[in-house]
Parts: C-alpha cells; sequence; structure tokens
C-alpha cells in the first residue's frame, strides 16, 4: 500500500508539471465536433482519438459498426493482475440552442478557472483524463500496474444503438474483471462519487397530424381537429399533475430498494434551499412525497425534451397548425426493461389516440452492481487519496449508460467515477469543466489503476 | 333598375378590356411586403395605396395613429345618395413557414389561373378589387353614383389595436349609410357570399418556465419541473376531449340564434366528404353534435396557434427544458367580449398554474348585422348580376374582422362581401387568389357602388 502511494507520488508530480500541456490537448480535442445525432465530424474525432492511444502503445483501432465506429485498444501486460475495462464515448449533444451559449461551442475558452465547449464534460474531459492517466503512468513507471481495455463509443448521446451486438460479438476482446465509466457530474456538494448503477432510458416521438395544410383558424377553428390539442389531451392521459405516470402497468417491474441501497441514499445530502437558489426554482417537482435522491436515483421519470407545432415567431398568428410532434424521454429503473415499456407506450398511445404515430428512437436498459462488490475498494481508495476524503457512494445515477451491456451481457461489476463538476451543464448551453476536476480526474485515474494492478491475487 | 344595369353593362366590357393590366397592377401590389407583425414594409405600402387612391381623386392621406397608420380617403359627389364606406386591410399575415412555400411569398408567381402571393387574397387583391372598380366607374362614367369613403387599416393581422380609439375620434370622418368589408373567402361550394356579421377573437400567450437553464433529463429528471407539462396540464384544464371549453363561465355569454339566423344556417350547403377528402381528414373536430356552420359560425373556439418548449431538431435529445410557450386565440361569438374572456382566462390560469404568465396579446370583439337590413338588397342585385345566381347570406363568418368598431360603435351596418376562393389558403403558405375572381370582384363593386346610389332617396 505505501509502495503503491509512493509510486503515485511521482505520477502526480508529472501531471502537475504537464498540467497546461494537458489542458491545450484538451482544447485542441473539444474543438473538434462529433456530434453523433447529425453525423458531424464523427469519423474524424475516431481516428483522431484512436491515434492518441496508438501513441501509448494501445494497439488500437476504429471498428466499424453498422452506426458510427467504436474505438478499441488495449495493453495486456500485467501478468497476473486484474484487467480493467475504460468505457467513454467520444461523441456529443447537438449544442442548440446556440444563441444561448457565451462563447461559441467548439470554441473551447477558459473562464473563472472552467474550460468551456459542446462535449468538455459529456464525455471527452472524462475519458481523455483516463487516457492522459494512462500516459503519465507510462511515462513515470514504464508499464501498467494492471491490463487494461479501452473502449470509446461514437454513439452514446444518441442512444447506444450499437452497443448490444458489439458487445455481443466481442465478448472475449471485451471481457474484463470490472468495468469503469467516468461521465456524467459529481455530487452536487462538490465531493467525489462512486455509482454503482445507472436508470435506464426509452426514447420516443410522438407525430400528430391535422389536416394536410395549415389553415386559419376563424376560417376552420371549431371543424378541423388541431394536433397541437391532440397532444395534449393525449399526454395528459400519460402523466398527471401529481406526477405520476399513468401508463397502464408502468410501474408494475420496479423492484424496491435493497437496505445496503436505503442505508447509501439516506447518507446522501442535498441543501434543497441551494439546489432551488442555483436553479431559481421556487418548488421542486412531483411526486414530492418521495425523497430527493429516490425521485433522481431509483424511481421512474417521463420527460417531454420538446414538443413543437404551430407559430411560434413574434407576436401572434391566428393559424391553425396542421402538424405537432413530441420528443419524449422515459428514465428507467431496475427491472424496468426499453421493451417492456416500449410496449406500454405503445398499447397506451393506441388506446388514447390511435391517431397519432408513435416512433421508438432509443433505449438502455437499467444497470446496478451491488454496493459490496470487491472491486469497489481500490475505486474508493483511489478517490480518498486525491481528494483526501472519502467518495459519496450513490446506488444509482439519475442518467443513462450503456452498463447494462456489462452487467447483464457480459456480467461484471460496472461503476461510475464521474469527474466533472455538478454544474457542467451537460446536454445545455455553456457546457463546461471545471479545469482543477479535469487534472484530479487524470490523477484519480492512475491512482484506480495503481490500486487495482495491487490486488493482484486478492480476487478470482 | 334597367338604366343601371345598361350603364353597367359599359363598365363590365371596361374591366374585362383592362384584365391583363389590372392583373399586373395587383401583382406589382403584392410584391410589396407589409407585414405589421415584424414592421415591415409597411410605410411604404400605406404610401403606395395611398397614392392609388389620390389618382382617383380621393384626397387620400396616411393617417398616424400610436400603431401603423391608417390610409383614408373620399369622393363625396353624390348628393342625396347613400354614403358607403369600404374597409380593408394593406398589411399582411408574416410569411413563414417559409419552406412550404411553391414560389416565395414576395415573388408573385400565377400557375394555373391563381396568383400566389402572400396577402393577395388577404387582403390586398380584394380591397385592391374595389379600388379598380372605383377607377372603373370614373373611367366609363365620370362620376361615382353613391359617396364613397375608403379606409384601409395597417394592423389588421394583429388584432387592429388601434382602430377602436381611431373610430372613437374620427366619427363624423367616417359616418356613413353602411359598411362593406371584402376579406376572406367565399363560401366552399364557390358561390359568392354575404357575411352580416363576424366572430370576435382574443389572442394570448402563455409563457411557463422551469429551471434557469436547460438541464440534462437523467440528471435533473424528477426533481426539476417542466414547463412543457406545465402547459399540457393547464391546457387541458382549459378545453376538454369533446371539445367543450371548461373555463368558467366561459358560454355564459353565448346568445341562442335567431329564427331568421337558423333558417340562414340551415341553408348553408356543404359536402363533409368532401371537406375531409381536401383537407385529407378522417375525422372533424369535436364537438361533433353541433351542426358543420353552427361550430364554423356562431360557436366559440379555442385554438393553439403554437406551442414550442425545448429540443425540436432531428433525432432524439435528454433535455429537460426550462422555458416554453402557447400562443392562443379564442374565437368569440355574440355577446361576449374580449375582456370578459380574458378576464375569465386570467382568473383560470391564476387558479390552476399560477407561476404561468399570461399575456394579452389583442383581441375583436364579435359583431352582427341583422338579415333584414334594408341595405342587404342592393349587394344581394350586385352579386346575382355578376355572378347569375343569388349568393349565399352567412349570419356570420367564422374568422374576425373589427366589424365591432362599425355596429356597436359607428352602429351602421356592416356586411362582408368577400371575393376570394375558398381555398385561398390565407394565414398559410401557398396563399392565393383566383384572377376570375379577383376580376369578378371589380365588376361586384362596380355593381354595388352602382345599386346602393340607385337607392337615393329610397331609405333614411
Amino acid at each position: 500500500m505505501t509502495s503503491a502511494n509512493g509510486e503515485l507520488d511521482g505520477v502526480f508530480s508529472y501531471v502537475d508539471a504537464h498540467r497546461e500541456a494537458f489542458i491545450e490537448r484538451l482544447i485542441d480535442y473539444v474543438r473538434r465536433p462529433s456530434i453523433s445525432a447529425h453525423g458531424v465530424g464523427i469519423a474524424e474525432v475516431a481516428q483522431f482519438i484512436s491515434g492518441v492511444l496508438n501513441n501509448l502503445g494501445f494497439n488500437a483501432r476504429v471498428m466499424p459498426t453498422d452506426g458510427w465506429p467504436m474505438v478499441y485498444g488495449e495493453r495486456l501486460e500485467a501478468e497476473g493482475a486484474p484487467t480493467l475495462l475504460l468505457y467513454g464515448h467520444y461523441d456529443v449533444q447537438p449544442p442548440d440552442p446556440l444563441d444561448e451559449w457565451v462563447s461559441p461551442p467548439f470554441e473551447p475558452t477558459i473562464r473563472d478557472g472552467r474550460l468551456y465547449a459542446r462535449g468538455v464534460g459529456d464525455n471527452k474531459g472524462q475519458h481523455f483524463a483516463q487516457i492522459l492517466a494512462l500516459e503519465s503512468l507510462l511515462a513515470v513507471r514504464g508499464a501498467l500496474p494492471c491490463n487494461v481495455k479501452v473502449l470509446l463509443e461514437g454513439e452514446e448521446e444518441i442512444g447506444s444503438p450499437q452497443m448490444p451486438s458489439f458487445i455481443a460479438t466481442n465478448r472475449d476482446l471485451l471481457h474484463a474483471d470490472l468495468v469503469i465509466t467516468s461521465d456524467g457530474p459529481v455530487d452536487e456538494s462538490g465531493r467525489s462519487t462512486i455509482n454503482f448503477g445507472n436508470r435506464g432510458v426509452l426514447s420516443f416521438e410522438l407525430q400528430a397530424t391535422g389536416a394536410n395544410r395549415d389553415l386559419h383558424s376563424g376560417n376552420w377553428g371549431g371543424i378541423v381537429p388541431n394536433p397541437i390539442w391532440t397532444l395534449v389531451h393525449l399526454l395528459q392521459t400519460m402523466k398527471n399533475d401529481k406526477g405520476e405516470v399513468t401508463i397502464d402497468g408502468f410501474y408494475d417491474n420496479v423492484e424496491p430498494l435493497s437496505p445496503l441501497e436505503k442505508q447509501a441514499l439516506a447518507k446522501l445530502q442535498v441543501d434543497l434551499a441551494d439546489v432551488k437558489r442555483s436553479l431559481n426554482l421556487t418548488d421542486l417537482d412531483q411526486p414530492l412525497e418521495r425523497g430527493f435522491f429516490e425521485r433522481l436515483m431509483s424511481w421512474p421519470t417521463f420527460t417531454i425534451n420538446g414538443l413543437h407545432g404551430g407559430y411560434g415567431g413574434p407576436g401572434s398568428k391566428t393559424v391553425l397548425p396542421h402538424e405537432a410532434f413530441a420528443k419524449c424521454d422515459i428514465r428507467l429503473v431496475e427491472a424496468q426493461t426499453g421493451d417492456e415499456i416500449f410496449e406500454k407506450v405503445r398499447a397506451h398511445v393506441a388506446a388514447h389516440a390511435p391517431g397519432v404515430k408513435l416512433i421508438r428512437q432509443g433505449s438502455m436498459d437499467p444497470s446496478k452492481t451491488p454496493l459490496d462488490s470487491p472491486y469497489a475498494a481500490p475505486i474508493i481508495r483511489a478517490l480518498t487519496t486525491v481528494h483526501g476524503e472519502a467518495p459519496i457512494l450513490e446506488p444509482t445515477a439519475g442518467g443513462s449508460l450503456p452498463n447494462y451491456v456489462f452487467t447483464k451481457v457480459l456480467q461484471m461489476p460496472a461503476f461510475g467515477v464521474p469527474y466533472a463538476n455538478a454544474d457542467e451543464s451537460n446536454h445545455a448551453p455553456n457546457e463546461n469543466m471545471e479545469l482543477d476536476r479535469f487534472i484530479n480526474g487524470i490523477k484519480t485515474g492512475a491512482a484506480m489503476v495503481t490500486f487495482i494492478g495491487a490486488m493482484r491475487g486478492e480476487v478470482d
């Protein structure tokens, strides 16, 4: 243990000495757009990050799929030591609404110790920190303390549609003792965090049509159906104003929390007044009778991501619109599945608004790793070493990652170790990452690889 | 009577001989944008159309208001004859969505006997037909058979906010025996039509806000209120899926139909199958138990003109949006008023969603002229002369015009004599007017002025 910490000191000094160079390289990375939803820049960025891994001797390759490619590389030289799979994604969210960005999304800008750019927190700054951790370990020690596989996906932001088949056809290649993902934000308090699971997500679109063209609301109002009213009346049958999803059977497979999970949730702290102040809210959302963290982590949601129909310009326009759509996502918890809930949504729409078209856009099932997994210890130790205090343990995170392919298909424990600040504004304008957290992420990555390597012989 | 018809023959020949020249002049007029909602081109078009009237000896002027100006001109030379006020509006609707226009909205294009351009039917092609009628009468006869006042408004498409005060401060200037407005479409059957009233309209916007920025639906879903859900839940309390407006007291002042109105409604004909076919609809809107024409003309509506919030681009985006708005209009019938119904909407929103901001955008009260007014006769005769068959009599039109300022403030009978085809697509892409109807509008205008002039001594 002391020896491992001693060796780490040298690595940490190396990271500190290269702080400015590492930040410059991060800026170079996030400057490159890679928007999976629009197919922008994907191929170029896959080649780029594959090249970075190759420079570290990872024998990296860009592996084609039926969608955007995976980037995979490995160094398997620590005989007898555990094998760690590092997962991340090199694609980013679309940057709109553009006019709400203070600096353009693909012109990375440092303000007040943060780097502002689309994708800096979600997820480039986080997996790039892992890669720089490997680079720093190799530079200082000449070898990695455990075996490391790196998988970077290009479609996480559109729901990881290729992950299940890619994992299924590459079981041996991806086989490892554990997988670590650094994505999403740390706890609101700023303390480092380990996530043991994720909510799943199901995305779909509802499309309503009226006449074959926009009409005058005076000459046709009262006669011709209005697709916006159709969506309003359909949606209100799907979730009531108490926050309860009213789709038949929606909660059937929601599992009760385990005692360990209840304990962990009870330890989580939040300053509700501060949350409301920082978001400028007077009230939080229903159902208020469930606790903050239960609603956030262990309870399903139904979010309308966007609803658009008819006139949206300045002033008024007396138009009766002829089409409208709603984009929605439902966050799933164990043991709900995307297939199960989509079928329930389908049956509901067919019963309540048969004329509305329902389009499935993608899903990820939820995942959970037991809080008492033996691989939790070296991760807790790494975060404690870097931050000087023990991390918060989250039974599940609110957001979604395709971890179910690791926990349910590859049957390995999966841990989330986020490096980004809580107000990273991922999926929103002015996405940012605190540069100190980026640097600490590099150190955490180096410490995790070191302490997992030190488990040689302890597990199995 | 014969003499009047005889003189008209010469005027009609003159109109036919100038058909191409008149169409060219209409093209020149509609090529000029005059979008009141955006403040585009208004001053230029007011000057232009004032100049056209001046060339006819109408001593026209552009009269400033607190909004866009009025254009007014008059020729009062027919001593002892009635005075006719012609009302129209030189402003047009915004042209978006631009990508649905086959030819650009301000590049007038003739296809299949129709002229396509924003504002050609609503209202430039119609009041320009009246002006060319006066020009033709003057060219053939050297004088007008009745006294004529012309008032062209620049804010009809944004709810005529200045009309009430303008009318109130110019009572003497605008005093007349009747007012005729040519706007909106003729009956679906294509038969010419006289409207004896209009539904009113109240426009407002609902604005909902959540947090102070867009958030990630996974990291915040279940915790932070969603303004789109707020609007869905509010709107569904305002109108149910049976088409009934459920705002307290909404129907209190809806007047029952008079026997004459019931008779007139019963005479109106519609081919429901054809309406559905032409609009590509399988069903019409609720409440189906009320007849087609009652719903269209004599029953209030509640239309969502547009609802926008959150992501609207391609694919999916797991965002929890922070703002959403709905633009709405309510069509009013006698004796509802804009003030009354807005107050009821305000009370409803305050009770059901106090955090939602309600913005009044404008209103026009409904209006009605008795079906047995003596001035109906010369208008019926004019339409019968031009079209060879008696017009349809509509107790009210579905659309809204500021006619209440004529019927309720100036206390004169008001008649709508639309010249545009039923599928003119006013307020929508590909607005158009059949050129034959434009030419017949010129002839109708000339005939109305002639037959009203022939009433000299009959009324008063």
